[in-house]
């Protein structure tokens, strides 16, 4: 084990954490709330100087390897969940450390699942950070390092495949470092898009802010107790958009600027990615329309399904009251997530394409022996090692799922609540059904759930082999 | 595709369901229902002089795959259900024919499920023949067929592949006729001794001989509207024994015949199964006994655990009052089910050995890439296509099950009451949670959903292949 590389790599994350402080602080200061200034400046100074520190002697042996990059990956999410719950906490906004932790976790794997009953508790500054914890997870911590601090050897291409989401890493370009820059400035692209368009459809620039850094991270987290009920049509149907491009693989529109259309939109796991929307959509839109014509409303049909997929989980309205059939989509939506290499959390689209090709070779095969065929995915054959993977990974999720509902369900909530609280904080959606539905939230919970939840949103984050060998003993005996 | 060899089976399959039926045409003429046996006498009569025709001509053409023998099954499981159900229809105690073929499937899928809201309006004979369906069903109605007919070249393999249960055949001799007989002589000692039991125990004859078949079919048709709630303590302790029993590989039994009392205790399977059913137990005694001490009774629990993981369905207390994580557990249980090769259903615990042994190998692999594992179960190595096969049925499993869910939904019942009704009828449980609980039954569904939740159960009977085969277009079209 590398530890050196681990304290540098943790001491880059620290030291960015804080320098992310420096725009709550401005915001702090911009609505004179010096209370919440103050805590972001100290904040900013004291992680700023220990990330400073850790980072000051550069690692001389560069070995490396995805063990290593892995618990480097962990340990730096962990550290920056630690450090950017302390605002929280010390300014008294959010009392409880484990709540403050909770939240910030819940902000930086996109999820949005909030312990926040009233978010008129929260300054504008603390509500800002919050919202935009959501833009520094959706693309990555250690991606977002990868673009500003100089190569170290060749472990880049760990911490992507650590922190991108999908089955298989998503390089651009030769050099890992140009990938992460043209991925930050595809991200930052569309947000500043959004919050043009937004701000158009006449939404405060603040909440315009905040929303996006929401949709953008595929989060969540709002700045009004109703979340996106209250704005516009139109800024309804522009938030709609956006979270669907949002968890649309990047890949996408970097062969778009290119000017690879052809490729672009003959992109598989894109095709499928519309197809499961728009069916989804139609069969709640469907089910709703038959059986309580008074929740019929198209805006909010449409706006939900693409906060339930792209696991956003903004709420135009509460689905609690949808139908039954209604609501099983929305979790069904739940597991499927976003596109692979998008800022969309979930199983993503692109294993479920291929494990349901793995299903329909398997009937070929039983029917037709003598002409098995290869699968493939955009023309191109999967190798067995993906298709391998793939499955493993089901099966840790299936593993993982039900031993946190079984942890869970000791706190004796009802099994719609419980089960669906599991899924919307492991697939980083945020609200579930029930007790943590829309218009509910995570307060109710023990302690202990609470940090069940909060490392079920990393595992989901970082698609569960990273959290989970970190937490492997033996992976921290190799040498 | 071989039609000739099909009509052949499916001859075979009506005369063997047509002389079961001389056994409740029996227990009529001794409680004199001279209405049911009338009925029974036609039954056996017609459909018998049907099959006889049927498999009068033996086909030439012995050429017979997979498909072949998928297709034969499903067929003869259709068919066998179909004739099975009329006796109830045109006696008139299940007017509805769908109701009594819903009825049926589950009696010979060994579900236990029932759309009858009274057991009382049933006849002895009628009662009979339905948990008699159990028996034929546990062990597989060609699998019988195999122990009696004569052989067709070297088709008799793909019957036990299609109706046997779990990821690899379970033939204990070379010979495929032999393998069937033994089992069968297993089965029927084991049945004995259980009815021997339960008479000792003080049940009644008649109801010994239906709970026995239950019992060893693991299905769980009873013969009191409360299930084996108000039989002694005394009768509950040794069902308990029985069910788990029935849900071993039955291959550790062949071993133990043949003296070979290492090799039968050192299964694998066997150990995970007990494990489980230990540990689950202890879970849901901890949930209960902290939380709701009036609901803590250890035979209860005992034999609630034991009756839903060996997925027989009977019932001693209406757990839909237990707590959420019990309830939880048993419906984790629903899904990991009995041993291969034993009567129970579910997706068997040794699918979930080898799925967990997949995962670990993955953390073996990450932390220590230079020394990976060969898989092993029993000490001997499986193969890639047994964990391929196992990755495949998980991945069939869940389209087969979100699909049924989503189809189910339809009829607006509640998450909790169509997720479990589907869970109960793939694993072939019978009772799930809330409205189809212990104390409920399936009667509130439209037909259009009975219809849904019959084939789920044909389908978790045959481990879904064959049922899929069955109704997949390409597989009729091939030559």
């Amino acid at each position: 084990m590398n530890f050196a590389i681990i304290r540098y790599i943790s001491g880059w994350a620290i030291l960015a954490v804080s320098a992310f402080m420096l725009l709550p602080l401005l915001v702090s200061i911009i609505y004179r709330e010096y209370n919440s200034a103050l805590v972001f400046l100290l904040c900013t100074v004291i992680f700023g100087a220990i990330g400073f520190l850790l980072r000051l002697k550069r690692p001389k042996n560069h070995r490396f390897f995805a063990c290593e990059g892995f618990i480097s990956v962990s340990l730096a999410w962990i550290l920056i969940s630690l450090i950017g719950a302390v605002p929280f906490c010390v300014s008294g906004q959010i009392p409880s450390y484990i709540d403050a932790v909770f939240e910030i976790i819940s902000g930086f794997t996109t999820t949005g699942a909030s312990i926040l009953t009233d978010l008129s508790v929260l300054s504008h500054g603390m509500s800002f950070w919050r919202c935009f914890s959501h833009w520094i997870g959706g693309m990555g911590v250690l991606v977002f390092l990868l673009a500003v601090i100089p190569a170290l050897g060749g472990q880049g291409i760990y911490f992507m495949k650590a922190e991108s989401t999908g089955p298989s890493v998503g390089k651009l370009v030769p050099k890992v470092k140009e990938s992460a820059k043209i991925l930050y400035i595809i991200y930052f692209s569309l947000t500043v898009l959004q919050v043009i368009l937004l701000v158009i459809a006449r939404m405060p620039l603040f909440d315009a802010l905040c929303i996006t850094f929401g949709t953008a991270g595929t989060g969540g987290f709002a700045v009004l107790g109703d979340s996106i009920a209250s704005y516009s049509a139109a800024a309804k149907i522009i938030i709609t958009v956006f979270m669907l491009l949002f968890g649309v693989n990047f890949n996408v529109y970097f062969l778009i600027l290119v000017r690879k259309f052809k490729d672009a939109f003959s992109n598989e796991e894109l095709r499928w990615y519309l197809i499961i929307y728009f069916a989804a959509t139609a069969i709640v839109g469907c089910s709703l329309f038959f059986s309580a014509p008074k929740h019929f409303n198209l805006i909010d049909i449409f706006f939900q399904t693409s906060s339930i997929m792209t696991t956003t989980g903004f709420m135009t309205t509460d689905y609690n009251f949808w139908t039954p059939l209604a609501k099983c989509v929305l979790v069904i939506l739940m597991f499927i997530g976003a596109c692979a290499g998008s800022t969309g959390g979930g199983i993503k689209v692109s294993r479920f394409v291929i494990y349901a090709k793995t299903v329909k070779k398997q009937f070929s095969a039983l029917t037709h022996p003598q002409n098995v065929k290869i699968l493939r995915m955009d023309s191109k054959p999967i190798s067995h090692e993906v298709i391998r993977i793939v499955n493993v990974y089901f099966a840790t999720y299936i593993l993982v799922f039900t031993f946190s509902l079984l942890l869970v369900l000791v706190d004796g909530f009802d099994l719609v609540t419980s089960f669906t609280a599991v899924a919307a904080t492991l697939n980083n959606i945020g609200p579930g059904l029930e007790i943590v539905g829309p218009t509910g939230n995570y307060a109710a919970f023990s302690p202990f759930v609470k940090i069940v939840l909060s490392l079920d949103m990393l595992a989901g984050r970082l698609e569960l082999f990273p959290l989970i060998v970190f937490f492997y003993p033996p992976a921290w005996r190799r040498n």
